[in-house]
């Protein structure tokens, strides 16, 4: 037991998520202060209401300003539109979906005990009686359905704060940099503490909830919160991806006809893509990136949880020490909260140079912070010494060890995310040498794009594995899975930079439609700027916890499905493998070509406008930005379907089919696979997105020899950055949902197909399950036979079937002696030759006896069974 | 036995061999009839020696044939003679790396028994005597400059016959498509048949050379034989990325200045890099391809008879079902002999259409007479019944088993092909749908590619796993490298059609140079397209083939370090299978960037040229060819090294530090990632490779709306045509080379891996040893001491180490009894709860009788050891 109480325990968590909610109020309300009002437009386009807060707009000389205010007004209230519809346009399709899956977790986890109601003997919790599978099968559900709720809750409200700010930002641009830097980071901040806060509150309330039913059965319990892991990663999916899509389809088709065919600047009014481009990064960077970080944040939770559950805390029932991942998530809260302070009060920026340091300090403050933190949670929460579940084994682990597990996953992220920077921020030679390739035309610029995407994995992929190898070693899976936790712990900053990028570049985008002056523009390009490198470290950190995440879930599935070896040595494990390997190309060439698709319909529509409206050039003629919008919307919610089978089938269909094993290896090979085109893809679209602001913006000697604007150099650059769109903003960032909700979902479905997995090979495995019962009443012949019986029986009383007899008395004979452990699996037999050998010696006379006593043992069993 | 005797097979193969040599010759003779004479030019440019054989073309009209003739053989030589320049440096730099390397494996391997010349009980065969360690280290140093010197005279070889063919398939394309056709094709066949005969007959000769020294020894026998593979391939590494940077380096330098910035067609002998680009063809995509499908040849040979050495045909000599994958090789060459007369005789080809369906029809006649001639050999060579070793296990196998084997990977190897072929080929709307998305640009023309090359992944990879789970199911490790050799054993006429691609490029390349009439033009073009595609096949097979080798060399690896399980769930191994599955990246980033580089340097050249040579462009002044073959030449030297190195010192890290767990995840890891990136970057360029041509072609309504050469489609196409280039003909291929070359050093190293590896963890190991004995000791306590000690004792007599002893004694436990096998290793004993559990329950007391036990044990052997 460590030295924190329950009472305590009860109390801070609760107190951390409301601090946290009332903290983004707070940051919510100084953003409300800036207003933008569009009053009640009266049919001249005058409006009876003027803004009076802004005084301080003397640079913008010769412009009415309450005009500006009404157009930002105008255009935010555009954007707000059209992201709200597209969401409710998508909560439709996905509240089916949910629907559905929903009815198969229930269905399918309830037949694993065929729905009987009856309390079954623990798993892990020997000689305790737990409650019946359908319990499980139905709380599963419930916290499925909780995860999506507040899943869909954090992106949506991600979303109304970032279209709330947006212009807000660019109407304090008028002030002064600084002003508005300090108003899209509030925005950001807003997003990022109601996220984190929510989701640690309805992890927090479900757990007492289902704890008055679960009582003490913690195996139970936490399985079933499994469900919310589930349930929030399978919403970030669709909204990553047809985020993803909706983003880049306006994206790419804006830029395609306006930046190459037309010669007008990104942005521009007369573009009828602008609203849907402007919309895109609302529903695909805001909401889209708000799931998956809660995605990731509920999953490493519940992995943590889980295997905590099957441990000795939830063996003693020490809840403090059970809701450690959650004391880490609070400190983490408070911890962001103070790092806040740092940005907006203590260490305010005075111009645009200050800008990315100041982002980039959040980041190591709350680093630090954290680390002192930790600490402090692991030496109070935890138990000095306590054993964790290693495979079936029991790990002695020390709370110093955990400590070490968050604190390196803490600062892996941190390594991830700085050399992330390294390899997309123009400030040092990979972007430059890319800008550079740019003189010999597009083709070169895409090879050293690629080329520079590829090699930012290797760092990225040591930190990981030396993070995966430091905890495992000291907590096994417990220790990645709190390792991914220590990443997602600065969540609330995190988010808050990650949603800063959007923001400014939304804000900078009203500042072109408003026709606000240049001086107003340059100061939103630079807010975005630094918002683009802030993005891709964001982009870092979410594919870095990824895949510890879903390595932690993975071991949470293999202890739940009862394998404690996945052998690359044999056939399933390895075509596992390779298939698992492949999954990601799939699903990427599914989601690019989506974009492509989307952004031709696109173009050919601006293009159409540009051609049959007249006056829109010259911009005497509105565009007809609501088609675009629409063609946004039907795409990518088309295109977000067979993606999203892809990933929610395959483990349904691997783990029915082929079973846990190939399952295992499917998982191992898409994390392993995924986890480096995730890397590279969106490190390669960071790159050339940055290497054409870089020699858009001329900052440098080097940079004026490749500009201006329209320059050879420039045009090649602006291919380079189209490519990188979908690679870096739809494929790359959709991966990391790939991997880590096929783990999710196969931990969610373990019992299912631990069960009845495996189909194909049923058959099979039918014949070694009698070698294998032949093997052990070898060795325990004349001694287990009766006894056994006795077992078996027991079982059978309580109406079991008579599969679970049999699995009964092979556990049996697994307790029996330390002998009949070799013959557990007619796999694991043949990793043992002599054994083997010694099997095969055996005379048929053996045999015969053999199956006399095993036929007397079923006789007797279906006797007492009634079965006929 | 099967019912082919052991004197057949010594006459059988042989015989097929020089079958093979004989045939090549023969069509090398056929060849040469075409003369191409550039006699004794005398000073004003004319020639003595008048070409007669050429007395059909009337078609040029105008032209002087003799000048042409001449031209032709100018510009031949110019090739030939830049091409012999480079590999001859090339090979110099090899001769290094070659004396190195065999050092290396020499003290490497010597070392596993401290440089002992005493014989050794065999590992495998138990209870017989083998050829000491040392000897092993020679004779694996020899068959590996064995295998390196056939590798490099096979390339040199294809890469003479190449530029002696392709002349003469220009000249002959003045008599028609057909002529044309038939000249490429048998210089085609000459590289396919010299290649396979001869690396069958040194591999036949080294093992009965050797089997004079070893004798009855089968095991160190065909341990030794697996340097030839490594021979093989490390020379293929250097010729597949030296060549494949060349040819590029080349190819994209000439393209971006002439096709992109001058308007000048392809081949144009203005164009400075001209000479360079198609020296490039016969260094990359002849001469490396032919080492790398040597390579791919001699793994899965050396894979199959290591697997097969350690079976029951190497236990009960049988030499027949021993040399079985030999013979299947034999049948090859015989089965692809007469597929060679369908396309020379039987079916002769009409016209440009029947071009391609002769080639694909090739591989299916191939195909369907090799899978008799499988069965044949199958049926005659192979005992009904045997067994296989099966990691620590034996697998009993039947003889049809192995036809499946063999038969499933030859026909897989079909099924990709013709896969490869649908994704690269513009008949089909994947290449047609790229073609289109270059409507709206350079930027969709990448996206839509890309989405292609990903998606050409799915069905090869699900062919592979099918093959791979059938052949491992049915025969283990020996199946997969059966299946492998399946796949390979069409590989004459493989290689006819590869090579039939770069020749008939070339011949292209020679008329447009030649300045020759367009007809001329448009036969050497046709000709060339259906090159294309083959060549796209050509690289799905050897990449499929890769696949399957790489994994039969794993599998001996595996065997040999006496590995029996990889378990995905130990932070070893899966932090290998991570780094592992990074590799592919690291290696493709230095590729292209080198190919990325070394172009741009070209580019410059290429410019300075047209810049500061008056009258170049004009036609009037001749280039400076020599400069840019020697910046190709520089450039692919330099650039070689870095990943060269990458990919030999990675095994030899991994293992000697981190031992052969982690080097079995990463050769895993890279397996299953290297691969994937393989097939998609090949397919990817082979895609708009094609795309492009089928504009420029616009052979129907659909290519004529984006032609035509020139058009901003076809603009967008060609810079998809520059950025594939590197992928398919530089990084995509060599990533088969990455994948097999890994597995076999680890294959040959794997014994000092095993003895002297993982350095980082010695230290922990010895703590596990201790626990290890002391749990056997535990279980066998006072039978076993004494026993023990004369166990010890025998092997000390021989002078064995210490450390020997250890073994010898845990050896012997192991047979002991069946319960000690549950001991055999600590981290084994991990996953038996149970046991581990009941030994921490053992007290104090126990454990200092085991220590003062131990210590009497230890005690008496160093007294009869004589050790102080």
């Amino acid at each position: 037991m460590g030295s924190m109480s329950e009472g305590v325990t009860q109390a801070v968590i609760p107190l951390a998520a409301l601090i946290g909610i009332v903290f983004a109020l707070i940051q919510w309300f100084l953003v409300s202060k800036v207003k933008v009002l569009s009053g009640n437009i009266s049919e001249n386009g005058s409006f009876n209401q003027r803004n009076r807060l802004i005084v301080n707009d003397d640079e913008e000389v010769g412009v009415d300003p309450d005009q500006l205010v009404f157009k930002c007004a105008e255009i935010q209230k555009a954007i707000s539109v059209g992201a709200t519809s597209f969401l409710y346009t998508q909560y439709k399709y996905l509240a089916i979906f949910t629907a559905i899956f929903a009815t198969i977790i229930f269905l399918f986890l309830g037949s694993v005990k065929s729905f009987s109601t009856k309390s079954e003997p623990c798993t892990y919790n020997k000689g305790n009686i737990c409650k019946p599978a359908l319990a499980n099968a139905l709380f599963t559900t419930i916290a499925f359905l909780l995860g999506a709720l507040t899943s869909v809750l954090s992106g949506f409200l991600g979303m109304k704060i970032a279209t709330y700010a947006n212009a807000r930002t660019t109407l304090e641009a008028r002030k002064g940099v600084a002003n508005a830097f300090i108003t899209a980071f509030r925005s950001g901040a807003v997003m990022g503490f109601l996220l984190a806060a929510n989701g640690l509150l309805v992890l927090y309330v479900s757990i007492n909830l289902f704890k008055l039913y679960y009582g003490d059965d913690w195996e139970g319990l936490f399985e079933s919160i499994t469900g919310y892991g589930l349930g929030g990663s399978s919403m970030a999916l669709f909204g990553r991806v047809g985020g993803g899509i909706y983003t880049k389809a306006a994206d790419v088709g804006a830029d395609l006809v306006g930046k190459v065919e037309k010669n007008i600047p990104e942005d521009d009014p007369r573009n009828p893509a602008v609203i849907a481009d402007n919309v895109g990064d609302n529903v695909g960077d805001i909401a889209g990136m708000g799931s998956d970080l809660f995605g990731s944040y509920a999953e490493s939770s519940c992995a943590a949880l889980f295997v905590a559950s099957i441990s000795s805390f939830g063996v003693s029932h020490d809840f403090t020490a059970m809701a450690y991942p959650l004391l880490i998530s609070s400190m983490g809260i408070i911890v962001c909260l103070i790092t806040t302070f740092f940005a907006t009060d203590f260490l305010k920026i005075n111009g645009i140079a200050d800008i990315e340091p100041s982002l980039k300090r959040q980041l190591l403050i709350s680093t630090i912070l954290m680390t002192g933190g930790i600490a402090l949670v692991s030496f109070t929460a935890l138990p000095s010494e306590f054993t964790i579940f290693d495979f079936g084994a029991n790990k002695l682990v020390k709370n110093w060890h955990i400590f070490f597990c968050v604190s390196i996953g803490l600062w892996a992220g941190l390594v991830i995310g700085y050399i992330t920077e390294y390899y997309t921020s123009s400030a040092y030679s990979p972007v430059r040498d890319v800008a550079d390739s740019c003189r010999t035309g597009a083709a070169t610029n895409v090879i050293f794009g690629l080329a520079l995407g590829y090699k930012s994995v290797i760092i990225p992929i040591f930190a990981i594995s030396f993070a995966i190898y430091v905890s495992f070693s000291l907590a096994a899976m417990y220790g990645i899975a709190v390792a991914a936790l220590g990443m997602l712990s600065t969540i609330s900053t995190g988010l808050a930079i990650d949603a800063y990028g959007p923001i400014s570049d939304n804000a900078g985008g009203i500042a072109e439609m408003a026709g606000m002056s240049h001086t107003i523009r340059e100061r939103t390009d630079a807010l975005d700027a630094a918002g683009n490198t802030t993005a891709a470290i964001g982009k870092g950190f979410a594919i870095g916890s990824a895949a510890l995440v879903s390595l932690a879930l993975f071991g949470a599935f293999v202890s739940r499905a009862g394998i404690e070896i996945v052998n690359v040595l044999t056939p399933k494990v390895f075509i596992g493998l390779l298939i698992g390997a492949m999954l990601p190309y799939w699903f990427s060439a599914m989601t690019m070509k989506s974009v492509g698709s989307a952004a031709l319909k696109m173009v050919e529509e601006v293009r159409r406008q540009f051609n049959t409206i007249p006056g829109l050039m010259e911009g005497t003629a509105k565009p007809d930005y609501a088609t675009c919008v629409k063609i946004s919307t039907d795409a990518s919610l088309k295109e977000m379907i067979p993606p999203g089978a892809l990933v929610m089938v395959t483990p349904l269909v691997v783990g029915t089919f082929f079973g846990v094993e190939s399952l295992a290896g499917v998982l191992a090979g898409s994390l392993v696979s995924g986890v480096q085109i995730a890397i590279s893809a969106s490190n390669t679209g960071g790159a050339w997105d940055n290497a054409k602001k870089y020699i858009e913006a001329g900052g440098s000697e080097h940079a004026r020899t490749l500009g201006p604007k329209g320059s050879d150099a420039h045009k090649a650059a602006v291919i380079g950055d189209t490519v990188g769109d979908p690679l870096k903003d739809t494929s790359g960032p959709s991966l990391n949902i790939l991997i880590k909700l096929m783990a999710v979902e196969s931990l969610v479905f373990a019992p299912f197909f631990a069960t009845h997995g495996g189909l194909l090979f049923k058959f099979r495995y039918h014949d070694e399950e009698e070698d294998e019962n032949y093997g052990v009443l070898v060795l325990e012949r004349v001694k287990v036979t009766e006894e056994c019986l006795e077992r078996g029986i027991a079982v059978c009383k309580d109406g079991a079937l008579f599969r679970k007899i049999g699995n009964m008395i092979r556990l049996f004979f697994l307790k029996k002696s330390m002998a009949d452990c070799i013959a557990k699996k007619k796999k694991r037999m043949k990793e043992f030759p002599l054994l083997k050998a010694k099997f095969q010696e055996l005379n048929e006379n053996a045999k015969a006896r053999f199956k006399r006593m095993k036929e007397a043992v079923a006789v007797n069993l279906n006797f007492k069974c009634g079965i006929p």
